[in-house]
């Protein structure tokens, strides 16, 4: 047999800590500020929204935070993930590269977002939470919080965004079988969902609005929390586990990466594979180059300002300073639903600025060209987030074989695309065409920003 | 920590041989007839469809059958798969069994089905064969066949059952993402399939149709062979290493089964769990109880004669003795499309005749009442097909806690269900009914078995 294809750890090997980058930051994030009063927010400021645990993290410089046993317990179903190296892509791509990927889609849900749901669905369960409101997009999040709130008995209702509930009822019954409720966002079982409804019946949803829809029901009931799949620091906090693994297991190998690669939408699963490296670096090692990978559809790090804006579209969540396309932009329809939102998580944002890690945009087809590359020579089907990550590798190792370097190229291949089929039928019938935001429209949406001085 | 739930074994593990079961049957199996004379085929009467090597392997009595090395090389992708303590489901039952289930959803086509597409694409190629073609039914075998085409560089056509091509265009777009080409059957590609067309032009198709349509095929041309998913002794072979797999993995649990529990449609899944085990008792070591579940809507092993009939419905196939409904019985249409065959494997049927297995056979709603429970205990969404050995394995565990007894139970969950997630929303809408076969058709079918002196 071959040189090893899968590194694989037993379940002893699942780390014990996150890893929190905020301890590292020569300059800390700016802060995070409250709607009204336009000044830093306090934790009592979230405590309707949140339990005190995750308020807690959200602000902790410690560097290393204690996974819960009861976590670490679960995480045992499917973790570590294993950390293959894409010897059959290299071949097909006839790089001197070396390609590894990290793969998260072994995971119940199919991708790395019970990372995180696990985490939150626990200490909200701590709390004595009894109700949990979310907002999903492609329907990654829901199904996994879904899961988390089937594991700890908490009840989970999932705001999804109207185009992907149609498009994807795949991932709705995923969210049903695990015993939560699922509706179409806007909806009219909340204020602001009714207020959009209003003005645009057939509204097609987005992120923003889901956020909002959730964050109201949240805020009304005070059994029930709120929680959220990516942006805030607490999130890409529990998503570490992905680099802290992916270095042990690099370590098995002999290798270290010269480039580390993830997709980023609202930025937890590029930050989860991406953070333990550039802290690494922050802390005087070897720094690989990262690469976020966002699509040209929405491309809040390459195009969008860095600048305070609202987490949601209806103006309830607090102001954060981040990569923004506007919280008025709507996003147009494409197939990487979890990627289409108009901000980008705020530690990304800020690392971004200090100049520590690099932003491409892509447009689908490309992204979707790689997909079924990947496919056809490793057999998995990544899902239409993941193929931004892809194409990101397959860019650098052909970049590798025209500079004739063996670099060690490392990616998150965060969930696989089972759920995403109607995806590639769409590919392979010739409909997925490439999708333009409007220019004026985004003009527009920026030009809205709050006014923080 | 609490105790191990997932045991892994790294790729060095992967078994160096098949387990060939013909070597240790005291009574060998009845010879396989051909269908114009009469009498035992010979290697020479099968050359047409199958590689040498593959037919040999059909009569082989050799023990241990040894796994080439690349194809060794590609179980790597997804083999050892772990075998898993099924603790959340063990304390949602209350009960005091040990249940273990060895878990084949980790392939990229999300089943065991890779395991023998691998192996015969292999062969095939080995032999220069340019093109692939085969049946499929709910598309598990279809996708890994095109998986193993791709990787192996064959061309692969398939027919799939109509009823499942319509109801599932996710498993379609997989088999098209590995660049597979997939027509509903019955199709006007073939003879066979205009005939059944001319007669019923919205025939819903059977296995047993799109066996005829794809054997004809490769009768025709020279350059293409034919590969069964199931049934015929070289495929349970291959499928043996998920038994062997377990078998050490129990080891590493200090456990041993009192009972082995797979589903069972073509036999293969179940066959791959349980003959390692049927052999240990062959040899004389303890020998768990061995039960197959098949779906009350087509029963072949508790409600089929075992008798001499064709493995397709237009009758270009060898007779096996088998257990069978009879080749021109069309079963009814439900969910577990991959149970969906009027026939049981030969070696399969032989053991239920010798006493070595029993058979059980359950209604889909049950079934998917268990694969929900599972679901929402373990994780993971099973496959319509799994939901059978779920179900099994849950009446086994309850039999133990009714009689106080601490059973090891092993069971095989040979795949996922994100590609049939529509037979969940049918279950969670109220929509999926129990379903009856037609007791007139039954007999009828049963009447027209051929006649073998």
């Amino acid at each position: 047999m071959g040189d090893t294809l899968k590194y694989l750890m037993d379940e002893s090997r699942i780390p014990k800590s996150w890893y929190n980058i905020q301890a590292d930051l020569k300059v800390p994030a700016p802060p995070v500020l409250h709607p009204g009063t336009r000044q830093p927010v306090g934790p009592d400021d979230l405590a309707p929204l949140f339990p005190m645990a995750l308020i807690l993290q959200e602000v902790s410089t410690e560097r290393e935070i204690e996974i819960p046993e009861p976590v670490r317990e679960i995480y045992r179903m499917w973790r570590p993930t294993p950390l293959v190296r894409a010897r059959a892509l290299e071949k097909a791509l006839g790089t001197p590269a070396k390609i590894f990927y990290k793969y998260e889609g072994v995971s119940p849900a199919g991708s790395h977002k019970p990372n995180t749901a696990i985490a939150q669905a626990f200490y909200n369960k701590e709390a004595g939470v009894k109700r949990l409101s979310t907002e999903t997009g492609a329907g990654q999040w829901g199904a996994s919080l879904a899961l988390a709130g089937s594991l700890f008995g908490i009840d989970v209702t999932v705001y999804q965004v109207r185009v992907s509930f149609d498009q994807k009822p795949y991932r709705r019954a995923l969210m049903e079988t695990y015993g939560a409720r699922c509706l179409p966002s806007p909806s009219n079982t909340t204020d602001f969902g009714r207020k959009v409804l209003a003005e645009r019946p057939d509204h097609p949803g987005s992120l923003g609005i889901a956020i909002s829809e959730a964050v109201e029901i949240a805020a009304k009931d005070p059994e029930t929390k709120y929680a959220l799949g990516s942006v805030l620091n607490h999130v890409l906090l529990h998503q570490t586990v992905i680099g802290i693994e992916a270095m042990e297991q690099l370590e098995m190998a002999g290798a270290w990466p010269d480039v580390v690669i993830g997709c980023a939408g609202g930025g937890s699963n590029f930050a989860g594979i991406a953070f333990p490296f550039i802290g690494k670096g922050l802390k005087g090692g070897r720094k690989p180059r990262i690469v976020a990978v966002e699509p040209a559809a929405c491309p809040s790090l390459t195009r969008g300002k860095y600048a305070y804006d609202f987490g949601d579209t209806g103006h309830m969540t607090p102001l954060s300073k981040m990569h923004t396309l506007g919280s008025a932009f709507t996003p147009p329809g494409f197939h990487a639903g979890g990627l289409r939102y108009h901000g980008m998580a705020p530690l990304v944002s800020h690392l971004k600025e200090l100049g520590e890690i690099e932003a491409v945009a892509y447009q689908q087809r490309a992204c979707f060209d790689a997909g079924v590359m990947f496919a056809r020579a490793e057999g998995i089907v990544p899902a239409p987030e993941s193929t931004h990550a892809v194409k990101g590798a397959i860019e650098e190792a052909l970049r590798c074989k025209r500079e004739g370097k063996a670099e060690t190229i490392l990616f998150n291949l965060s969930g696989h695309g089972h759920f995403d089929m109607g995806a590639y039928i769409d590919y392979f019938s010739g409909k997925l065409q490439d999708v333009t935001y409007d220019e004026g429209e985004l003009a527009k949406a920026l030009s809205e920003l709050p006014d923080v001085a």
